[in-house]
This record gives structure tokens, C-alpha cells and sequence, in this order.
């Protein structure tokens, strides 16, 4: 064998036999040569994916699509969920860019919380760290979000539940430092106002905030409950399940006596008692726009802030009715 | 500065002022030096984790609790998420090992498949990579096993619906290549037998394979319903949705006419209608006893074949009751 064919084979030239080059990486491997990278199969390098937490259905059903998504171009996600009084995502972040991770994708991170520092995503990008950052917007980083179009999906919520006839509607939703949950607050308001439901100086009374877990959800409900509501949109199935049971709790059956409406359409809540009426967030579409948009940063496109809004869509099933009499 | 001061700093030895120590590294770090490892609060390294999809919720339960487990000792979890058509366990095991993993922890992966080659894992052992795998057994692999133990689990359960009456008790379960699912069926065998339920021969008939889907249990719980049965336990929640549905397909009512019962207890499955008793998977308990296992591992104990067996215990809601007369 020619030093000249071993030479093309290693610069990954035509003119080779597939059985002589073979051979000749055959020949390197025992040596204990390095393959030249691209003739390794090398896979692409490490990515970053900061979610909240796990246990609300919607944050896996973005790592897996997203995951997926990443897969086929070749990246590896590291996967960074934050827990109380575990890891906190300024950790993860030390972490990841230690692992030289290549990009980074937060999901609803605290980029999504207007009373944190945006410093901490400044210096990433800064230092020309390709990232996307999902649900949550800030002017003040430059870099492409992903969101869905909340207030969109919280108008089309309302008028759902005004079609049926209610007029005593509230919301349950997170703390109003968050993004999310300032948008969808906002678009509440307007939209009772809009349907005569509210002026603006009374609006803020059908807002019921608290932590985005079922107990959460069940407190703000029952809050809502007590002030003679009979249709109650939370911000999260999950608030929506606590929802559920505060209407238990207080002798009334949806949708009879209270309506329902929950937020995302995580998996499994179509089997809820009763199925759960809900504001689908198009989760493929978004992690293919985010795996999309990141791999084209990776690949040198430039960093600009910019924000691509996703159409929701109301899934109607068993928990919203007319409004009782 | 003194030469020994910087010396002193850079070993880490005592006998230097906070403020000395902090301005010397402040130097370095002017300077481009690397700072020793040992002042970086330098993380661990990264650990696969390889799980079978995150659609179903026991699955994202076990990776935020190992993740943050493995957090609390410096480790990162590369996740790895397999899905139809997408990445393989045998393709992410070589980017695993291309990123230098300490360790991988493998969860309901081709381990428990007896038809697949435990070459892969073989390979992995003999080349001292540490690793821990979850629910599946086998003996050829030289490494530590953590399981729930699904003879007790599915005795318990079997026991349950004796105890209410029921003569007519069905499995609905995974293919039998899958250690899982080869010690339920085992187990529930053993348990019709002994309760006179059906001999040796029979005994299959109350078996009925299908894929671990809700679709899947949907059309295996069918099959055991029109042969008469009437209590169905499922090898996990997700087939037991499907259970559900095939009750309610077929105009019966679940647990009036039909019991059934799942198996994991996954989040939310409390919500379901009816609420669904379930055999509950100790996640909590088998993610520690994974992660404690997997940094002795790293930190030097010996691999050997074991496997840690750990309690399931009856969640009694309400699909179960009385057999019909």
C-alpha cells in the first residue's frame, strides 16, 4: 500500500478502493492513530436544555421533542432540571459552559422573570453563546424566543366560556413577574372589559395568582369560588387540576356548576373527571422552531433579539358548559 | 507577593490571608493562567442517562429525580431519550462515550430485553465504565440492577381483587421478551394458580399482550373483556388509560361492572375518572439507590452482578370494587 493512498484516505479524497480504504483505517486503528474527524462519524457537539422542573407534563413533552429534534442534527442534550433547593439555573449554566457546550435552549428559564437580572443571558450572548430562549421575553436580550401567542390563547378562552352564557369568569395564574403570566393577565383584563364583564378598576378582582402546582391552583380557585365565579381559566393544567378539586371540595360538579379551562394540553388531561376543556400550546412546532433557529446560531447565522409567537388552540372537551341559571 | 505566597495559593496549602489568596487568583485569571482544579469549584463530570421516552410519566419522574440527585454530587446527565425512528440506545451509548461519560444509567433499556445481545453492555463493563441499570434483569451483565420487585407488586394486586370477589382477573402487559414482563406474567400466573383461579394450562388465557401504549391496553383490555373477565390489572398506568377506554367502549362501567387497576403510579393518574388504583413504583427510593450506586462505582468500588430489589405498594382509589354478581 502507497504512502500516497493512505494519504488520500486520510484526507477523505476519491481514488480509493472502499476495500483498500478500509485497510488503511483499519491499519491506523491498530496503530492507535486518531481518525481524521470526518471519518469518525463524529458526533456533533453538546447542547444545553434548562427546564424548570419535569413533573408538569409540558416540560417533558418539550425535552423529548426537543431532544428528538437535536438527535437528528447530531447534538446531545445536557439535561439541567431545576428542583427546589437543588441546582439553580446560574449553576447549570457554569456547568454547561465548562462542558463547551455549542448552544443553549432555556425553557420558561429566568429570562422569563422580569425582577431577575437579564445580566446573567447578556454575558452569554455577549460572548457569542448561540441560544434560544422559550416562552419569556426580554428587549433585553439579543437572541430569538420562541413563545406561544398567550394573548391570543387567553382570548380565545374567554370567549369560549362568554358564548356559553357566563359572566362571573376569573383567572388562575402564576405570579405577575413572569412573562407568561403577565401577558395572559393583561389579555384577561382586556378581554373583560371588551365583553363588558369588568371596567378597568375592577378587572384585577377576577385575578386569583399563586404557585403553579395543583395546590396553588386549588387555593386560587376556591378564592375565586368564594366570590361567586362560575367560569375559572388557569394558566396550567396542572393549576386547572387543583381547580377540579376546589369545585369538589366545595360540593359543586363541573361543568354544571363551574367551568373549567386549563392551559398547555399536556399529555393525559383528556382523562381527567371530566376531561379537561384546555389551551393548546403547539409544542412540536415550537421545539422544531427552537432546534431550527439554534442550529442555524451554531452554524453562524447572526444573534438578534426577536420573538416567533405560536398560535394556541382550544381543545373543547367535558369541563366547560353553560353557565348555570 | 512573595514567590511562596503564589506557590502556597495554587496548591492549596493554608497560611494565606482570604484576601491574599483572592487578589493572587485574581492575577492568574488576569494573566490567562488556568486556575488549578482544585480552586475552580471545578464540576464533576457528565453522566448518560439513557430513558426509553418521556411520554410516559414514569419516565420523566425518574429522570428529574436522578437528575437532581446527580446534581447534588456535581454530575450533569446527558439525557437521552430514544423515540420511534429517532437516535438508538446503541447510537447514544457511542456518543456517550465519545463525550467521556463517568458513568451511564440506563432505565428500562435493552438490558431488560432477553432477545437483544448483552454484548453492548459486555463491552461497556469490560472497559470499566461504570453504569447502573433500571427494571431488567440479567445475569450476564456485570453490573449493579436496580428493580422494582414486580412478583410482590403483582401478587399484591392480584390479591386485592380476590379480596373484592373477582374470579375473572386478566393481565394487560408488554411483550414477554422484557424481563419486566416476563416476572409479571410469572407472577400473575403463580397467583391465579394459587387462588384456584386457573391451573397451569390455562392460566395464559388470562394474558393478554400488547404494546405499552394506551392504544395498546385499549385493544388488549378489549380481548380480555369480551372473554368475560372482570377485573383487569394493567403493567402500567398507560395501558390502564386505555383499559378505561375499552370499558367505556363497550357501555361498562368502571369499577361497577369492570375493576381495573395500573401499575407505577404515575403523576396525575389520580385524576383520572375514576381515580386509578395502581401499584406504585418506589421512584424516590430506586433513583438514591441508582445514584449512590453509580458514584461508589466512579469513585472506585468494584463492579459486580446484583440486584437491588425494591417494595411496591397498592394504591387503592377508586376503579376497584366488589365483582359483579
Amino acid at each position: 500500500m502507497s504512502i500516497s493512498t493512505v494519504s488520500r484516505v486520510v484526507n477523505g479524497k476519491p481514488g480509493v478502493s472502499d476495500d483498500a480504504r478500509q485497510r488503511v483505517l483499519a491499519a491506523l486503528d491498530v496503530l492507535g492513530y486518531e481518525r481524521p474527524a470526518t471519518l469518525r462519524n463524529e458526533p456533533a457537539g453538546l447542547v444545553g436544555l434548562v427546564v424548570p422542573e419535569l413533573t408538569n407534563p409540558v416540560f417533558p413533552a418539550f425535552a423529548q421533542t426537543i431532544e428528538t429534534l437535536l438527535a437528528g442534527h447530531g447534538f446531545t442534550p445536557l439535561l439541567c432540571t431545576q428542583s427546589p433547593g437543588g441546582t439553580t439555573e446560574d449553576e447549570y449554566v457554569e456547568t454547561l459552559l465548562h462542558h463547551k457546550v455549542d448552544g443553549i435552549v432555556f425553557v420558561s428559564g429566568r429570562h422569563a422573570d422580569t425582577e431577575a437580572d437579564p445580566g446573567r443571558y447578556r454575558r452569554l450572548t455577549s460572548s457569542g453563546m448561540p441560544m434560544v430562549l422559550i416562552n419569556g421575553y426580554s428587549p433585553a436580550i439579543e437572541a430569538p424566543f420562541v413563545s406561544a401567542d398567550d394573548a391570543a390563547g387567553v382570548a380565545m378562552a374567554v370567549r369560549h366560556l362568554v358564548s356559553l352564557g357566563h359572566s362571573r369568569i376569573g383567572l388562575v395564574v402564576g405570579p405577575r413577574r413572569f412573562v407568561p403570566a403577565q401577558r395572559k393577565i393583561d389579555a384577561f383584563h382586556e378581554q373583560l372589559v371588551a365583553h363588558g364583564l369588568a371596567d378597568e378598576t375592577t378587572a384585577d378582582e377576577h385575578v386569583a395568582i399563586s404557585f403553579y402546582t395543583v395546590e396553588g391552583g386549588q387555593s386560587a380557585a376556591t378564592r375565586l369560588l368564594e366570590s361567586g365565579h362560575t367560569a375559572i381559566l388557569c394558566a396550567s393544567d396542572v393549576m386547572a387540576l387543583g381547580a377540579l378539586r376546589a369545585a369538589r371540595q366545595r360540593g359543586l360538579s363541573v361543568p354544571r356548576d363551574v367551568s373549567v379551562i386549563g392551559y398547555d394540553d399536556s399529555p393525559f388531561v383528556a382523562w381527567t373527571n371530566p376531561p379537561l376543556t384546555t389551551v393548546r400550546q403547539p409544542i412540536e412546532a415550537m421545539a422544531r422552531a427552537t432546534v431550527d433557529t439554534l442550529v442555524a446560531r451554531i452554524d453562524g447565522a447572526p444573534a438578534q433579539n426577536s420573538e416567533l409567537l405560536f398560535d394556541l388552540e382550544l381543545v373543547v372537551r367535558e369541563s366547560t358548559a353553560a353557565a348555570p341559571h
